[in-house]
């Protein structure tokens, strides 16, 4: 078992444990129980999840209360979710003792882990993500929230777990196009912090694609131990972490426009050949564009923009990123192959709009 | 103008500014302008406030986007008056440059606090609060929170505003129960933490009821000063904050029973009373009791449980009590005047259930 601590100052403990391990979740109730004795403890997962059988290997023979989010997805990731989590814990009586235990995917973490936030103030969290984007991603940083009825994460808040458990092997019930569009954030990682991790995508992409345990775990601990290495600098996303939305501002933008019908994971990678694009029209690209675009290319997603995807539509979303200042966001760039773009001691920079459109236009 | 710093590690500055100055409102939207020249100005305030002229003593002839929370009071302390806040943010492009600006009381406070808490992963907050209960209670602390349809502050977050500014002239358009009520806060620091602050009160009983400005400024001083001493040692209520919390646990169940009829204080009054019988009961009142009846009933406050609230639903709301665990609130309990018990290290304590339905039978 791969263990990696997080430091973050603002929990109690100082910081907080992530356990990989391939094939572990069938251990982990027990050791919930020894390690929150005292705690109520509350699943919260939704369909997907139960359906493909993980709740019943993480409780066994237990009953715990729970919430099954449903319809799963993204479409129940909305502050309706988060207030009838939260009427359920009161009606049960659940109060300030109370853990919540998030398994799933991505939404359920930013859901679940959102409820945790701001149930009576605050209530502890585990984090058990199966699918390969939120174990890439929302294992580590803290970053919780759901969407309004206008825009995506209008709630949120920075809420770290209390412990985190990867078992790669529930990414065994994930199809194809899920498996391979969560694999992008790794991707994106490599792409601003590692060169050499980027180099493992490409010696191991075969093993990648037929879900071999020990590449699969060997990814999960990078990804982790990369996010956790820029979250501890700047956990609360003044500056440097937002390195970490490199390829999101075009990709939220066209994960909004598509309506979801397009993985978040397929978005990003979108976004990074956007902001491939927009490096190599401000002079930035030295050429790795292509090299950038094969291995996506090999994992199976969309380096396009959707015909179908009204690009004034896209446009309008630009302008509401969750990051926007005066109405236009600011975009993370790269220097090269494993290095954000840091200008005048700034990872997220100023692109001039007419620049940004024209993209947009090349991009479809 | 009196300043006083609280120390607060999870603000940026390591702590944050109150200034209490009577007469001072009309100067403070030219200072934050200044303060704040990058962020974009939203303001939360009230019907109530806008009809008793504060928004425009704040304002002069600035027109600064806002939300208006109609109807006043704690039947819009509700999630949903939170998501429209929100909502409207998004609707005018509001980004992460964004500060709110909280004029009003302590309703106000809560919800623009909390609306800033989870804004956008949470936003500046300035408070500036115009009642007696809000510039002894919610400027200091950073508790925020909303009801859910089932509960009081069902949906929280501690979220430490920016700067407090404290006018107390604002005091004086406030109706002589609800400046009355506001004043129980006060007198329940004074039980906790301060026994000559308690001969304060019961000395200058008559300049405090005529509103004199200099003796409102020194309540409003002291107030901040106690609160900041607990919340500077315990910021997230993990033990010490709890005495805060003394006549809160029955006040509160009060409070909702009475469907809001009565004020915060009031039901606060009736809660100091309910634990001052419990420590009798328990063999720790030392006679004190009638001292503290005293200081209430001149503040014209009620002292007993109006006999239309009903007893099984008080007792059912006590058990939903937000500090409840294992569905039994603990209670703070005093050692003298100006001091609370500590038992085992704890300062909020287990009491026999049978004990506190017998003292909610004798308090009505």
């Amino acid at each position: 078992m791969a263990r990696l601590d997080v430091k973050i100052p603002e929990v109690e403990a100082g910081s907080y444990p992530i356990f990989i391990e391939a094939g572990s979740l069938c251990g982990v109730w027990e050791r919930l129980e020894a390690d929150y004795p005292k705690l109520q403890k509350f699943v919260v997962t939704d369909a997907n999840v139960v359906a493909a059988g993980h709740l019943a290997t993480l409780i066994g023979d237990n009953s715990p209360p729970m919430y099954s989010i449903d319809p799963p997805g993204e479409i129940s990731k909305h502050i309706d979710t988060v207030i009838g989590i939260i009427e359920q814990l009161e009606k049960a009586f659940f109060g300030r003792d109370t853990l919540i235990i998030a398994l799933g995917g991505g939404t359920v973490g930013d859901i679940a882990g959102f409820a945790g936030a701001i149930f009576k103030r605050g209530v502890k969290v585990v984090q058990i993500p199966t699918t390969t984007v939120s174990q890439a991603d929302s294992s580590v940083g803290g970053k919780t929230g759901v969407d309004s009825s206008i825009s995506k994460n209008a709630f949120g808040a920075f809420w770290q777990p209390d412990t985190v458990f990867i078992d790669v092997e529930t990414l065994n019930t994930l199809d194809d196009r899920q498996f391979c569009a969560g694999l992008i954030e790794g991707v994106k990682h490599a792409l601003i912090a590692d060169s050499e991790y980027f180099e493992f995508y490409e010696k191991n992409i075969d093993a990648i694609l037929k879900r071999d345990k020990d590449v699969l775990e060997e990814i999960a601990l990078k990804n982790c131990s990369i996010k956790a290495s820029v979250v501890e600098k700047d956990p609360t996303e003044q500056n440097l972490r937002r390195i970490l939305n490199y390829g999101h501002t075009i990709g939220h933008a066209v994960e909004t426009a598509s309506g979801f019908d397009l993985l978040h994971g397929e978005c990003v990678a979108i976004g990074i050949i956007g902001a491939g694009m927009i490096e190599e029209e401000m002079g930035l690209g030295g050429g790795r564009l292509g090299r950038i675009e094969q291995i996506l290319r090999k994992l199976q997603v969309p380096v396009r923009i959707p015909a179908e995807i009204d690009k004034k539509q896209l446009i309008n979303i630009v302008k509401r990123d969750k990051k926007a200042v005066n109405q236009w966001p600011k975009f993370v760039l790269l220097e090269e192959i494993g290095k954000a773009m840091c200008k005048d001691g700034q990872w997220a920079v100023n692109v001039d709009r007419d620049l940004v459109e024209r993209i947009l236009t090349d991009l479809y």
